[in-house]
């Protein structure tokens, strides 16, 4: 499937529904677990996407346009939420997060962006020039990422509660790397 | 953490309106892509959660309950879905995958399970004898499961899109094969 606005679009605005329909009022016994150290909560996760919102893909989006071709992009801090969020409810990150996405698709429906501006590129600390048009695609399949990770902690919660089931359950044996 | 039936509860009411917030009105290019041949779209894995509500999870925890110990379970039809849902909206799966659900968490209520009723067993075609406390966390983590697929699936639609951030999207790369 080519990289197209509007169904880029279609995937961006549904995520915060989505996440408060998965995880909204749910005790902490599922929000909180996690797949071992360091790695992501269904809480956490939410925290990283307030900061994807924040600090990734529409300040990325944004220096693109207004900078030259070699717009270098700040490193990302996958960790800044856990500082940030201290104390905080999920229900209440959730609620943030759907607020700052809807003002970023705002902003990104306000840029009216055509083919050559989706072209042009920035330069990512990792792996060089990147156009918008990759750099908006990534920002989607960060999202149903993100959505697969949430689903997959929380299946992993019920490991032992399966018993014999964990053979027919692929997720509870998925990756236990955190991931961005 | 231990099964508790609140805490299975708690997932299995959610599965259905994150679905729809998540696929609700979204176009064919996100909701009929897959995998590769022989695997799940989105569209697929609603029809194959439609199938579990009626075929699947409490059709045996009602056998379990009806019958000795030695209930054996009929074999599960993967692809009951195909034939039956040709010509059907997305849509109108969700809808039906909602009420279904709806209904037999309502019988799931009213059977009043106690924990003895819970120790009970069934003959599975697989793996032989497992508990009604199994067959119901197997149930949470298979809505977890599809929920987490659904959004692989989708998010592989844009694999060539991303361009090198295939590189730290690690969904894009995970799991080829069917799943149930």
């Amino acid at each position: 499937m080519d990289f197209n606005l509007d169904r880029s679009v279609d995937v961006l605005v549904r995520t915060p529904a989505a996440l408060q329909a998965l995880l909204g009022g749910l005790p902490d016994s599922w929000s909180r677990g996690t797949e071992g150290p360091d790695t992501f909560s269904a809480f956490d996760v939410v925290g990283h996407l307030i900061d994807g919102e924040e600090t990734d893909w529409m300040p990325r989006a944004a220096l693109i346009l207004a900078a030259g071709s070699d717009a270098r992009f700040e490193p990302y801090d996958r960790f800044r939420h856990r500082a940030r969020n201290v104390n905080r409810s999920l229900d209440d990150l959730l609620d943030e997060f759907a607020r700052l996405r809807a003002a970023n698709l705002e902003l990104l429906h306000s840029w009216r962006l055509g083919p050559a501006q989706l072209e042009r590129t920035g330069i990512h600390p990792t792996f060089g020039a990147v156009t918008l048009r990759q750099l908006l695609a990534a920002w989607v399949v960060h999202d149903l990422e993100h959505v697969a990770q949430v689903a997959r902690v929380m299946a992993k919660q019920y490991f032992e509660a399966v018993g014999p089931w964990v053979r027919f359950l692929p997720v509870l044996t998925d990756h236990e790397r955190p991931r961005s």
